[in-house]
């Protein structure tokens, strides 16, 4: 066995442990399971577009977080697409305004999700954890810890058709940012993908890759907790 | 007078105190004066040319960080196209692709500028700093560390003037970073005086801006005290 076939083999088992922690996604949140089987009531469905809405206020600040300390120029230059894509270019654009829109889309008002008086603190505290990791982590670790975007389509196809099917109050058109993220996020899981198994050689630089995942994880998963804690059924 | 007289006038003090600070900058330091004069030699310039490409390639982070920081999209959406301009698109683009061309027209190889072997304690230092400012400190007192970018472009003038006429050695086309920031530093400021003008209104918040501005003229005079000393006539 050469030693290529060794690292490629290395790399295969790595991108396996990766993938495996996808038994700890948060598609198999009770709330979630809830969600797709259309047992949430109306204001069940607010409460969590309200404080899911904070998550996606600071994802472009996490992704500008990772390219202020990633020194590689070549992935600077396709990580800023993450943040164009959420902040969009102009007034009317991008992740966020979309999300602005599902808000509208299930009876909330814009300055109800901007004003931030729906979120939780269990929820406020996760996603600054968020945060606070791709800040001060090293950035390789902090990509490792977008890589939910691995299991990310799956969900995103059963949560429209869910949507669709159970929520028919919801306007369709409110549902545009689970259908961007379709495209968006295996291209962004390709490039994070690509950028972990180049740089992650050694067995513990790939544990803490794995270790990042894990934590991103438990942060979508603690959301779903103080979410389903503050909009019981 | 009006409330908003008053303002007006409190605001064109401060932008006033802003500009003065312009008594710090770089352009009267000694080793400048001797660039602008023709009195620098091809060894001199080289060194300038290697320790300021560690600025150059940190300058994407540093706004990088200040877009992890700031929480106003609209801000984000205007202030993520000084990253784009410095790191290009894809490759062979951008302003880190333009100094190199700059090196390779005075003498020093891709290698060379890339792996910082000419890159003094002083420059490193004084760039580090710059950076963990950004990192650090409040959002908009980082922009206003950016308004050395009202001197500049006078500053780039008279470089190019000088360049081609004292050292004719360069090639001119090694000088198409200087031309592209004529264009992009005054757009870049103006922006800038825009935030700092909205964003500090009491005298408290007004000072930090100023000193902040004192703090990056600092930055750039220490870069060339220490180039200085490193390449003596």
């Amino acid at each position: 066995m050469t030693s290529t076939e060794l690292s490629r083999e290395a790399i295969g088992g790595f991108v396996e442990a990766l993938r495996a922690q996808s038994r700890f996604y948060h598609d198999q949140h009770p709330f979630h399971l809830r969600m797709n089987d259309g047992r949430l009531s109306r204001r069940q469905i607010q409460g969590w577009a309200a404080n899911r809405f904070y998550y996606q206020v600071n994802i472009p600040r996490k992704d500008a977080a990772i390219l202020a300390n990633c020194p590689d120029i070549d992935v600077r230059r396709r990580w800023i697409r993450r943040i164009v894509d959420h902040d969009g270019s102009k007034s009317g654009e991008g992740g966020i305004e979309a999300w602005l829109r599902l808000g509208e889309a299930v009876g909330l008002s814009r300055d109800e999700l901007r004003d931030e008086r729906h979120v939780t603190p269990g929820v406020r505290s996760a996603v600054d954890d968020y945060v606070s990791f791709a800040r001060t982590r090293p950035w390789v670790e902090a990509v490792a810890s977008s890589l939910t975007e691995l299991f990310a389509p799956d969900l995103m196809a059963e949560r429209l058709a869910a949507f669709e099917r159970f929520y028919p109050w919801i306007e369709r058109d409110g549902l545009a940012y689970f259908r961007a993220r379709l495209d968006q996020a295996p291209r962004d899981a390709e490039h994070a993908l690509e950028v972990v198994t180049t740089h992650c050689r050694s067995a513990a630089e790939q544990q803490r890759a794995v270790a990042a995942l894990t934590f991103k994880c438990d942060v979508l998963w603690r959301m779903l907790n103080a979410i389903d804690q503050a909009y019981p059924d």
